[in-house]
């Protein structure tokens, strides 16, 4: 795709010398996806500055048809974000004001472009908390964050991003804007139109601001690090320890022995937290605002679970430090595996009770594919989401490993269905999945999602080819 | 508009002959709304008892352009379940089953009709709990819970019914079924269709079943009724209690001494908890599962508050029967208001900071409109929604006083605009507030929302006149 002169000046014009570059060695960092495993191409790319200019160019890209791709902190890990065909590149990255927080209104209005990272510091210095917590906060933005639907580790007790957001402000296809920055918990004046941008990874509109909703900073939390029995018994405690806190859980994670190997061998200051070893571990962390004596229960409902043979060992972090050192084994799985050579990776969710059922059959089912492939399944079983991942075999050929992707991926998500799971639980779909969606999907759901699409960006300039 | 007779015939034929009714006193009592506010007319009314039963009728009311109402427990306060213009009238309380209730999972799925009490005791009965709490639960249905995104006294801790939501099976205009009952937490596959249904008021497709979250069941309460110094020290009570209780209040309403008077003259077992009469009153609860011990948090908070002036008197109940009884007032407001002539009233939100100042303005605004007016504002102060109620004067004419309604409502639904709030919090818009509605949202946003409706509703068939 080329782009036409005409267009090309005016786009530059609608932003201003600081708005835009054709430079490629600018451009390069935005065109990768940061494992490398996407590259795109573009000759511009525009830095809008305000939601006006984003205004201004959606109005000339759709007046001129010409295919826009949004770009936010270029985290997404399906594609979502690149320019494949030469689109023209918008980043958000210059949207970047905290515009509102009001601690009394427990509410926060942030631009696309504010990095996550950023709105965990401007909700601090409020003295709250906004709960999104996912390894690229450094780095995403709080635009992608709605556009993708972010997930993370806090689900189980906040939910995913949309839960999070009280209203946006949207730029549509056709340039005009949508400002819904309310920030009321009730309003049913209508359809509820967020709803529509949220998670729609930019194909519908270009979203510029968020209202966010903040919660009470917490003050407290107890966080172990336990060897259990196996996944079923990681289940049976995630049921005892939600009930005796009254919901309390913010974290819930379940590892593998062989991710927690391969962070031990490879992650520096990386220890082992108990004296054995153990096939499976869970990590998990209980939060309150406030002076709720959670220490208690939560070791009480532990010693239980001992007492019952659900868990084998553990340790409860009894400092800031330790706590640390716990999530620093969980946020270094996937840094770990890079070492052990190539990986087939799945972003699955199963309803939560199924979880142990699914891992058994899924880890029986791909080691039949790939005899000696070594499985390093971890995430948040708290809700339902387990990163389904399995590394080359011991001494094996990555390439030939690698080469079996669509195969392992096809079997593995077939179980998916057979569980009445999701086959991306919290990346999106991006071009990654949009072929797969269709074995998943019904057909009448395929048909209001284009009609939707259709609909809202008739043009088709928006993203074009992801999704839908 | 008269029903043609072979139109007749094939609807009838898709349900059989326990599925409709052409029976005059049949039909009387879902064709007026329970305060007699609204009127409607018919001359069908079917009662299909399965989704495809449903499905067959949206199929010949497309073809043949026929308008159809959907309903379900007729307890709606905007019209938007009255069939104005001798619509085909759905009611889908036949659709009542129960179909899964997954304590391991924490979810259940529902039919449309079945009565949210039932939803209640399906949950605790497998030691759950459904949060959606609402006055008229004994009559309102899921489906109609869904349709209006229903509100009530738990929003502050668990959200709208729209967050409590898994998934739904909705049948659209044209007859297809969208089957998405998952029960997934987490599932990044596309647009998110099923929030285009929640809080659409039956004019986007018809909602037949519901997957829905479950929650611990909370086993100790702690209830408050507090005389409070005025609104703002009920905000900052409410956001010390917040915080001292990390996020466990499920409930903090606000109470205007008229409104206790009322219910003291008016009704039966009415007694104030309170040895001295104070303008303001707070009733609050918060809820856990477990073991917190939640009584010294609050208590403690409450003597601190007193000590700070913000609180005057208050009782925390110390047996369940006392907590009834607290509640019992509060749930006795809008039926004592009737003892005391007409009311105008409205379902109005703002910021939550914002209350103190919307009250002392509204109140003074009406005032002043409707000399010797009697102010009743309640409501669930925690998320920012007050039923802003006006009383006539004592001795004053019913009649004149409610041809004053649209004057009434005009000022006070400007006022809410000032202050970014909302004309309709959790009633929605049916009929009484579609036009209204007009003057608050920007003609980008209704222009969106025309357009959707138009997309999944081309022949305007799905409860036409209503939200758009």
């Amino acid at each position: 795709m080329t782009l036409n002169d005409s267009v090309r000046a005016r786009l530059k014009d609608a932003v201003g010398a600081k708005g835009f570059s054709e430079d490629a060695n600018e451009i390069a960092p935005h065109l990768v996806e940061w494992r490398g495993k996407y590259q795109g191409q573009t000759s511009l790319l525009l830095k809008p500055r305000t939601t006006d200019e984003v205004s201004k160019i959606l109005a000339i890209c759709n007046e001129t048809a010409t295919a826009i791709v949004p770009q936010g902190g270029n985290t997404g890990l399906v594609g979502g974000q690149i320019p494949f065909y030469g689109e023209v590149l918008l980043s958000l990255s210059r949207l970047d004001r905290v515009r509102r927080v009001d601690p009394l209104d427990m509410s926060m209005v942030a631009e696309a472009g504010v990095v996550l990272a950023k709105v965990h510091e401007a909700a601090v210095e409020a003295d709250c908390f906004f709960p999104l917590s996912i390894a690229s906060e450094g780095s995403a933005t709080i635009g992608g964050n709605l556009s993708t639907n972010a997930g993370g580790v806090d689900v189980l007790r906040y939910g995913s991003t949309r839960a999070l957001v009280l209203g946006v402000e949207v730029v549509l296809a056709d340039g005009r804007v949508l400002d819904m920055l309310r920030t009321l918990r009730k309003d049913n004046t209508g359809y509820d139109l967020k709803q529509l941008f949220i998670g729609a990874e930019g194909t519908l509109g270009v979203i510029t601001a968020a209202a966010l909703r903040l919660f009470p900073n917490p003050t407290t939390y107890e966080t172990a690090f336990l060897a259990v029995r196996d996944p079923e018994a990681a289940v049976t405690l995630l049921h005892r320890l939600q009930r005796a806190t009254g919901g309390l859980i913010s974290a819930f994670e379940i590892i593998a022995r062989q991710g927690l190997q391969f962070v031990l061998d490879h992650i520096p200051n990386a220890t082992d937290p108990l004296a054995k070893p153990s096939s499976w571990y869970v990590l998990t962390e209980v939060a309150a605002a406030g002076e709720l004596p959670l220490k208690g229960l939560v070791e009480a409902t532990i010693q239980t679970a001992i007492e019952d043979g659900l868990v084998i060992d553990g340790v409860v972090a009894s400092r800031e430090a330790q706590r640390k050192a716990l999530w620093h084994l969980r946020e270094s799985m996937s840094e770990a595996q890079k070492f052990e050579g190539g990986s087939i990776k799945h972003d699955v969710s199963v309803p939560v009770d199924k979880i142990p059922a699914f891992l058994t059959q899924g880890i029986a089912l791909v080691e039949k594919l790939v005899p000696g492939v070594r499985p390093v399944p971890f995430g948040h079983i708290g809700d339902g989401n387990i990163h389904f991942n399995f590394s080359v075999p011991k001494d094996g050929d990555n390439k030939a490993f690698l080469a079996r992707w669509d195969d392992v991926s096809r079997a593995v998500h077939d179980l998916v269905r057979d569980f009445h799971g999701s086959i991306s639980a919290e990346h999106g779909l991006g071009v990654m999945k949009r072929d797969e969606i269709l074995r998943f999907k019904s057909e009448t759901e395929m048909d209001v999602m284009r009609t939707l699409k259709r609909t809202l960006d008739p043009k088709n300039i928006l993203n074009p080819g992801k999704v839908v």
